[in-house]
């Protein structure tokens, strides 16, 4: 770097990283005195209020993203996940690349834009099982596995139960996130539906759920009543006081213990900022969030700022500003505006944004807005949302990109592709509650599963009925034997105590069983004891018969 | 089933069963006797004359693809892989899905229609580091391994080496399919290219590699070498008489033994016909395709066809007609056809289509042609190819769509979204020739090794310069040290012997740690027992210094 130019880094890709560097350029192409650098964990940016269209495909895949190096030509980016900061040293290091080496990046000015992620730590089964939406990755996957669900119902002509887990959709949230994730994907699979000759559309059910009473707490009672009624018309089952608890790979669990079966559900809550914030040493409010000055400045550290939503932003009014786009874009521009009266010795402003409104869409030509005070729903308010999200995206080509697939969308059906992400799962952990069954006697073997936590029953089924073979608990294996010798499995293993066990599929298993010489003994002398116990309890439980 | 209908099972979803089970559900909607079932492992068919233009996104990502269910609507589609045929029950075995159980499906008639696969068997390196070109997923993957090559090598300054690796893209095979993908990756890469600040133009190589003295052996002498000239004003190295023999992840390996050093090696080359067709006992050629008759039925089993390219059938004026799309789709009329006379008892026609021509596109604007016995090339040849695209893309929406696609492309500069597809890659097997290092002293610890084969030095580095540590076989692992004890790594590790080895991540490494102590415990024994070596050594080492 040029030692007469001030490098500022910039961490996160999102509305107030991205808007931040683009001010900063603003400024600087002007002044000429800064140098700017992008940590991005993306090489684009997510237009977040309109990623709830790619599930309904509403809008090409990636007309909600744009290439960060065509929104900031003059910064430079990398591509990379932040490892730590050192605010001592003044040096971000980010995670390697192709090569094993990190890289260390020195800075004047630091600004944390790094924004939340979706928390499920501590609701059993939810970081196994429940899907996030924050970012085009969830978008696409939610997709693919909505499509996946809708192609195994179609041919599931034998087994009911998985027919309805397959054809239940549960979205857990009822804020602005979720409504709209619910709403969109509702219109997509009734779409859809239709088109395939096995399934009849009163089998498919879209189950949201909301912990409070009335859903979409940012707006008023009038206009959450009017989403209600739009989202139940079109069928979606609106559940208000309920909690999502725990989650299996066929179930949501509600607080209550009622359990709702589903092989896809979405959770938009709740949401806890960024782990790196968590480990710098820096001043933070009671939910997590870097504490900032009106000037947006971290307090006690002169050359560290923050905003969006890893920030407690104070608005002018009282309070603190929401974490919403229109409000980060707005801190975005203060901040350079500040960056730079910093590095002249000039005066810093305060953040003095109030907001203009709040809008929600409900799918299908219908949404809910507040605008400068007014309530509106309904088409109007759709049509309003959509002619601002159109002006607010950035970049022209985006734009057009964009109305060209909006107009299409009126013409054309829409698009069925699965498109397979994350390939092989690898080692997976898995959650289970009582009762439910991990896998049944004559199945394919497909995976083998070590218990870490709670206990399982393995049953074999005769003609005189069920009889417990063993109990299986914690450091324990179960499913090995279906797996080495090419079998179906010989017992039915069910949960009987809540259970999270590691799940190794078939071809992982068998790599390493081929070539780690000690597991395989180890499994082999697991096999062996247990074989000589089923005999044991065989005898055992003919002399009861 | 119900009793009067036969059932006809078509396998496989490309352009010879898609167009079987339409030209089957034309006839079969008049004559209404008979059930057609179609599995395909994917959920769309995809127009694979234009694959290579989702490398450059000239294209939306899934405008080359058309969802089956819109195709066919009178199939029952089985999305799922085949896992076994059983030709004297006649029943087909598919996958299992969400469940772990496998699906039977009885047939009165079996159209085999599984296409070739791509087989790197045989080719050291080549299963693990190169990549296909026959799908949608190989062609969205490589466009994210490009635009990731290129992210890196904008911010990689320290590692000329790497550099040099990250921006030379190789082609192998310089058939229709090879230089189609080496067209459109260089334009793609020269077009984006110049938006990295970090990356100077001149820098990026793309090398297109073929065995033989000309490329497109498909067509004229004349139309090759006007396209090698295309290629080659445009900036491909086209390297004739050139064979690859071996890869790593960081060279493409000739014959003659000289290395190329990429991180983005791609092969068109070779081609075989599909797993299942090499374990069916049918009568084969010597190429591995069924032979079939000119009605398309198998010698010898009155209820079994094949056609596409999985089948070698007869061309009328004498050998055997080619692999392309417009003969599978005159083959599957023809089959369809005598499937419904076979059971009505009437007359089998046999096949009689010769071809209308031949092209291939050399991407911006240039291609080459056959057509009626006329070469023709460069802009003309380019336009007629769009044309007949266009008219054989399936459906009126698709054909909007990719029309739409490409007038805006005509507009708008190219996108560049680095969609992440696979995510985390589990255990994966890795190739090294002699001289490669596998890590450096010093590097971040990521994976670690399991030696199948060959052998590899472990040096370590000081003033005193290189030492030799030890050297390992197969059975060893290396590289857990740093896993263990979160260190960077304590030693180098550099081929030795050309060496197949398993890697395993860091994440699954610690998981399986944590929670198989059998693993634990043996990886404790190994460097308990390295670490006496090492210190042996060192001993030694300083007795000799």
């Amino acid at each position: 770097m040029s030692s007469s130019k001030k490098r500022v880094v910039v961490l996160g890709g999102g509305f107030a990283g991205v808007y931040a560097a683009r001010e900063l350029e603003r400024i600087a192409a002007r002044s000429g005195d800064l140098e700017i650098v992008l940590v991005s964990k993306e090489n684009y940016f997510t237009f977040q209020p309109m990623l709830p269209e790619v599930i309904s495909g509403s809008i090409g895949l990636t007309d909600t993203v744009s290439p960060l190096r065509e929104l900031l030509p003059r910064t430079e980016i990398h591509v990379r996940e932040v490892e730590s900061v050192d605010l001592e040293r003044r040096v971000v290091t980010t995670s390697p690349g192709f090569r094993p080496h990190a890289h260390a990046i020195e800075y004047d000015h630091l600004v944390l834009a790094l924004g939340c992620v979706t928390d499920f730590r501590g609701l059993p089964g939810l970081p196994e099982h429940a899907m996030p939406f924050k970012n085009l990755a969830d978008a696409l996957l939610l997709r693919s596995r909505v499509i996946r669900a809708l192609e195994e119902a179609a041919i599931e002509d034998h087994d009911p139960a998985l027919r309805r887990q397959l054809l239940t959709f549960v979205v857990a949230g009822g804020g602005f996130s979720g409504v709209e994730v619910a709403a969109e994907l509702n219109d997509f699979v009734r779409r859809v539906g239709a088109r395939y000759r096995g399934i009849d559309p009163a089998e498919i059910r879209v189950v949201l759920l909301h912990s409070q009473d009335r859903i979409l707490p940012e707006v008023s009672e009038k206009l959450a009543a009017f989403a209600t009624r739009i989202l139940s018309s079109r069928g979606v089952e609106v559940r208000l006081n309920t909690r999502l608890a725990a989650a299996t790979g066929e179930d949501a669990v509600l607080a209550g213990g009622e359990r709702i079966p589903t092989r896809t559900l979405v959770s938009t809550v709740p949401s806890s900022p960024h782990p790196l914030i968590e480990a710098l040493a820096l001043p933070k409010a009671k939910n997590g969030r870097i504490v900032v000055d009106a000037e947006l400045r971290v307090p006690g550290h002169e050359n560290v700022w923050a905003l969006g939503d890893c920030a407690t932003v104070p608005a002018p009014s009282g309070g603190f500003a929401p974490p919403t786009a229109q409000h980060a874009i707005r801190e975005a521009k203060t901040l350079a505006r500040n960056v730079l009266a910093k590095e002249r010795g000039t005066a810093l402003a305060p953040f003095d944004f109030e907001g203009l409104g709040k809008m929600g869409s409900l799918g299908h030509r219908s949404a809910v807005a507040e605008i400068f005070g007014f309530n509106v729903s309904g088409f109007v308010a759709w049509w309003l949302s959509r002619t601002i999200y159109l002006m607010k995206l950035p970049g022209w080509g985006r734009r057009l990109k964009v109305a060209t697939s909006w107009t299409l969308d009126l013409l054309l059906p829409p698009e069925l592709i699965e498109l397979r992400l994350g390939g092989s799962l690898g080692v997976t952990q898995e959650h289970f509650e009582p009762g439910q069954e991990i896998f049944h006697q004559g199945d394919l073997g497909d995976r083998m599963y070590i218990v870490l936590s709670g206990a399982a029953d393995v049953l074999r089924h005769d003609e005189q009925g069920e009889t417990r073979l063993a109990t299986v608990g914690p450091g324990e294996y179960f499913g090995e034997m279906a797996l080495l010798n090419r079998t179906t499995r010989g017992a039915t293993v069910r949960c009987r105590l809540a259970m999270n066990a590691l799940s190794l599929p078939k071809r992982e298993f068998g790599v390493l069983a081929a070539h780690m010489p000690e597991l395989r003994k180890s499994v082999d002398e697991v096999m062996t004891g247990r074989e000589r116990a089923n005999a044991d309890l065989r005898i055992a439980s003919r002399g009861r018969a």
